[in-house]
C-alpha cells in the first residue's frame, strides 16, 4: 500500500536534521527497471520553486531514474543559489546511484523563502541510498510530511496484473501550512512516455484538481509517475488510467480529510452543469467562499451564501438561470428555484461529512470538489508560526 | 457630515421591529429638488436581491427622488413574493410623499433567503416620512447598519461650492456578515444624467473596487448618487468627480476599518504596474490569500504567501517578470528580485497598519487596495449565527 507497492521500486526515508524537531525529512524513491518512464504534473503558479523547474527539465524527455524529496524548506525564491542547491541535491543522488543528474527529479517543500541546509542534505542523500529498499514506501511517505498528521499512501492492483502505488502530502489548492502537495505515484506497468503524460493528466484533473481547501496555490506542488515495466504487461491505457485514477482519487481523499483545523469535510457536488469546466467553476466559488466555510464550521445551512458565490461565476464561464438553481444541503432542498425551499432548521448539520448538491439545470454534466470548513485551528495554524 | 449635509435632502432612520433588538432599521433620504438627477452602480452578482432588480429599473432614465432602505432582511432569493415585496415598499413611499413608484429605489441588507416583514415595512415608512428632517443625516446612517459597529458617513464642500455627503454601511467585496455594501451620496450640484453616471463610476472603481475583505460579493450591494441642483451650481465635472471620489474613498477607508474581527488594516500597495487592471488584479490575489491574512494576525510577516500569491495571476493580465518582483512590509524590502531579502525579523508588525508595497517593475502605474486580517474573530461572527 505505498510507492514501492509495485514492482521494481525501491524507497526510504531518514532524519537528518532539516525539521526542527529531528523527525524523518529526506526521501527517495528508485526505480530499478527495467523501463524508466515517467512524466510529471507541476504547479501552475508563475512563482514556483527551483526543485520545480529542474524536475521539469529532468522529466521532460519522458524518462526518470529517481525522485528525491525534502520537508523541512521549499527552497522558493531562494534566487541563483536555490537553483545550484537543487542542482547539487540532484548530483548528489545521481553519483551514489551511478545515474545521470538529468534523470534525478527533485521536490521541496517547507517555508519560502529560506536556503536549505546542504550540509543536512548531504548526510540525508547518504543515509537515504543505504536505507532504499522494497519495504521502505511507508518511510518515504512519512519522511514528507510536514504539518500532515497522517503519512498517506495508497495502492491498487489492475485485473491486468499491473499494480499502481504511491504516496502524498500536504496539498495542492488546497495549500495551507502544509505549502505544498507532493505525489510520487510507482507502476510497473509498461508504458510509453506519452501514455504516462496522458493517463496523469486525466488522473490529476478527476482527483488533485478537484480538492480546494483555502484557494492558496503551492510554489512547489508535484506529481510524479514512474513506470517500471516489471510485471512485463502493457495494460490498456483506459484500465490503466482508471486505475491511476483511484489510486489519484484515494490520496486526494486522504488529503482534504487531513487539512488542517477542519471539522467538516464538505463535497460540493453540482449537477446538471453545461460543462466540466462550468460544474468545476461553480463548485469552486462555492468552496472558496470563507462566509459560507465559516457558517458550515457553526453548524448553519447558510443556503444564501451558496446561491451568492454561485452568482459570481460569469454566464460565459457557467450558463445557468439563477431563478432555477436548486441547492440541497445533506439531502434537505433548502432552495428550489433560486427561492426559499425546506426549512434550514430541517437541516442536520452535526456529522463532519456535510454535501452540498446543486443543480444548475443547465445541461448534463456532473462534478463532485472536495473542500472543508473555515475553523479557529485554520486561523491558529497558519497565524502561531511561519510556514 | 452625511446624506443631508448637501442642501436639498431630508433624511430619517426610525426603528420598526426587522431588527430582532429594537434598534432604527428603516432609512429614508428624500430628494427635494429642484432637480433629480441620479445614478447607481450596482452589484455584478448573478444572483441579485429583489430591490437591485427594482432600482437598476428605477434609475435608468436617471432620475430619483427618494431612496428607501432597511437592514433586518436583504430580500434576496425570495422568488416572486419577494419581489412583489419590493414593488409594495416603493408604493408605500411613493404614496406617502406624492411620488411615482418609478422614482423611488429600494436596498435590504440582511439575511438571505428570507421574506420581509411587510407589517414593520409598512410602519417604518410611515414614521420615517414623518420624520425626515435637514438633520435625519444621522439617524438614517444608523438604520442601515448591520453588524457594523459605527454607522460611517461622510461630507466634502467643494471650491465651486457644491457639498457633497454621504453614508455607508457593510461592504461590498467586503461583503463579511455585513451582507451587504449600500452607500447613497448626496450632492446639491447641479448634474445631467450621464454626468452623474460617468463620475460616479469614476469614484467606485478608485474606493469601493478596491476595498476586499474576504474575497465575497453580495446580492444587495448598491450605490447610489442623488443630485438636487439646490446650490445652482454646474460644476466642473473634472473638480467634482475628485470631490466625488475623497467621499467615496472616505466612506470605503471607515468600511474596511470597521471589517468584523480584524486586528490589521492592511494596505496593498503595487507599484510598477503595467496597467491599472494588472494591479488590482495583483494586489487582489494577495488581499484574498488566507494563508498571508491569518500570518499577518499572527504577526507573522510571511512574504512567502506574497510570492506565492501574485504568481497565481496570469500573465496576460499582468505581465511582470517573477524574479525581478521586490516586496517591502511595513518599509523593510524582505523580498528582493523574487528572492531573499532584509531578514523577516526586522520586521515590527505590531502596529495596526500594515503596509505591503509589491514593485513588479512592469510600468508606470499604481494601485492600492486595502483589506484586513484573517482572525478569530472573523470566524465566529461569521459561523455564530446566520447572517
Amino acid at each position: 500500500m505505498s510507492v514501492t507497492s509495485a514492482q521494481g521500486f525501491v524507497a526510504s526515508g531518514v532524519a537528518c536534521g532539516l525539521k526542527s524537531g529531528g523527525g524523518k525529512d529526506l526521501a527517495l524513491v528508485v526505480n530499478q527497471g527495467p523501463e524508466y518512464t515517467a512524466a510529471a504534473v507541476t504547479t501552475s503558479n508563475r512563482v514556483c520553486a527551483a526543485p520545480v523547474e529542474w524536475t521539469r527539465q529532468a522529466v521532460s524527455d519522458g524518462t526518470l531514474h529517481a525522485v528525491v524529496l525534502n520537508s523541512g524548506g521549499a527552497n522558493a525564491c531562494t534566487g541563483d543559489g536555490g537553483f545550484e542547491d537543487t542542482v547539487a541535491t540532484a548530483h548528489l543522488v545521481a553519483r551514489g546511484l551511478h545515474l545521470a543528474p538529468g534523470d534525478i527529479a527533485v521536490c521541496s517543500t517547507g517555508l519560502i523563502g529560506e536556503r536549505l541546509d546542504m550540509v543536512a542534505i548531504r548526510t540525508g542523500i547518504e543515509l537515504a541510498i543505504g536505507a532504499a529498499s522494497r519495504s521502505g514506501g511507508e518511510d518515504a511517505a512519512e519522511a514528507i510530511m510536514t504539518t500532515d498528521t497522517v503519512a498517506k499512501t495508497a495502492a491498487r492492483t489492475l485485473e491486468s496484473g499491473v499494480t499502481i502505488g504511491g504516496m502524498a502530502k500536504g496539498a495542492g489548492m488546497l495549500a495551507p501550512q502544509l505549502a505544498t502537495m507532493l505525489v510520487v505515484i510507482t507502476t510497473d506497468a509498461s508504458l510509453t512516455g506519452s501514455q504516462a503524460r496522458e493517463a496523469l493528466a486525466h488522473a490529476v484533473e478527476y482527483s488533485f484538481n478537484r480538492i480546494d481547501s483555502d484557494g492558496c496555490m503551492s510554489t512547489n506542488d508535484t506529481v510524479v509517475l514512474l513506470a517500471s515495466g516489471a510485471a512485463g504487461v502493457s495494460p490498456d491505457l483506459a484500465e490503466f488510467t482508471e486505475g491511476l485514477t483511484v489510486v489519484a482519487k484515494d490520496l486526494a481523499a486522504q488529503l482534504i480529510g487531513d487539512a488542517e483545523g477542519a471539522s467538516h469535510d464538505i463535497a460540493v457536488e453540482v449537477i446538471g452543469a453545461s460543462s466540466q469546466r462550468a460544474g468545476v467553476e461553480v463548485a469552486r466559488s462555492v468552496a472558496r467562499s470563507n462566509l459560507l466555510k465559516a457558517a458550515i464550521f457553526g453548524n448553519d445551512p447558510n443556503w444564501g451564501r451558496i446561491l451568492s458565490s454561485i452568482g459570481t461565476v460569469p454566464e460565459v464561464v457557467a450558463p445557468f438561470d439563477p431563478h432555477a438553481v436548486d441547492v440541497a444541503i445533506n439531502g434537505v432542498l433548502v432552495c428550489k428555484n433560486g427561492g426559499i425551499g425546506e426549512p434550514r432548521e430541517s437541516v442536520d448539520m452535526t456529522p463532519r461529512q456535510c454535501t452540498i448538491t446543486i443543480d444548475l439545470k443547465a445541461g448534463p454534466e456532473a462534478v463532485t470538489l472536495l473542500t472543508n470548513d473555515l475553523t479557529y485551528d485554520y486561523v491558529t495554524e497558519n497565524s502561531a508560526y511561519s510556514s
